[in-house]
C-alpha cells in the first residue's frame, strides 16, 4: 500500500493504515463534521486499530451524540508478489452523528 | 488472561486467544455442530484473529451454510499491573448455521 492511499479513500472512507492511531481519529472527525455517516475500513492486521479508532470516537468524544451503525467484516483476494491469492480479511464500521 | 480461559467460555461462545488460527476454527466448528449460533469473541490485537476465524468458516467451509449474524464491537475497562485503567477494544461476530 502506497502512502498516498493511506489515509483517505472516498469522501465519506477513511482507510485505517499505519499511521499514528489518533491521525485516523482526527480524520474521521473532520469527516464527521461534512458527512451525516463515515466509513472507517480497514484489512489485515489494521482490523483492531480500525475498532481502536471507532471505540475512541464513540466514548471520548460522548457528548457529541456519535453512534456506531453496522459493522461489516468481509473477505478480499489479493495477489501476493510470487503470485499466489491470498485472503485478507476486511472490516467496515460505520459511525454516524 | 490464563491458558485455561484461552478457548471457551460459556457453551456457544469462543474466546480467541494466541493459539494457532485453527484451533479456534476447529473449536467454532465443533459448537456449531450442537448450537444453532456461535459467538467468537475477542479483545485488543486478537480482534483481527476473530475476524479471520469467522471468515475461514464461512468461505472456506461454503457449502456448509454457516452465516455471520451480527458483529459488535465495545470496549472493556481493564485493571492495568500498575493499577491505572486500561480500556481495549472487543469484537463479538456472531456465526450461525
Amino acid at each position: 500500500m502506497t502512502s498516498s492511499a493511506g489515509t483517505r479513500r472516498a469522501n465519506n472512507e477513511v482507510l485505517i493504515g499505519k499511521k499514528p492511531l489518533m491521525t485516523y481519529v482526527t480524520a474521521t472527525l473532520v469527516q464527521l463534521a461534512n458527512e451525516p455517516t463515515v466509513l472507517v475500513k480497514a484489512r489485515g492486521k489494521s482490523i483492531t486499530r480500525a475498532v481502536d479508532v471507532a471505540q475512541i470516537i464513540v466514548k471520548r468524544m460522548d457528548n457529541m451524540g456519535y453512534k456506531i451503525g453496522h459493522v461489516k467484516i468481509g473477505t478480499q483476494t489479493l495477489q501476493s508478489e510470487d503470485g499466489r491469492a491470498r485472503n485478507v480479511s476486511t472490516i467496515e464500521v460505520q459511525i454516524s452523528r
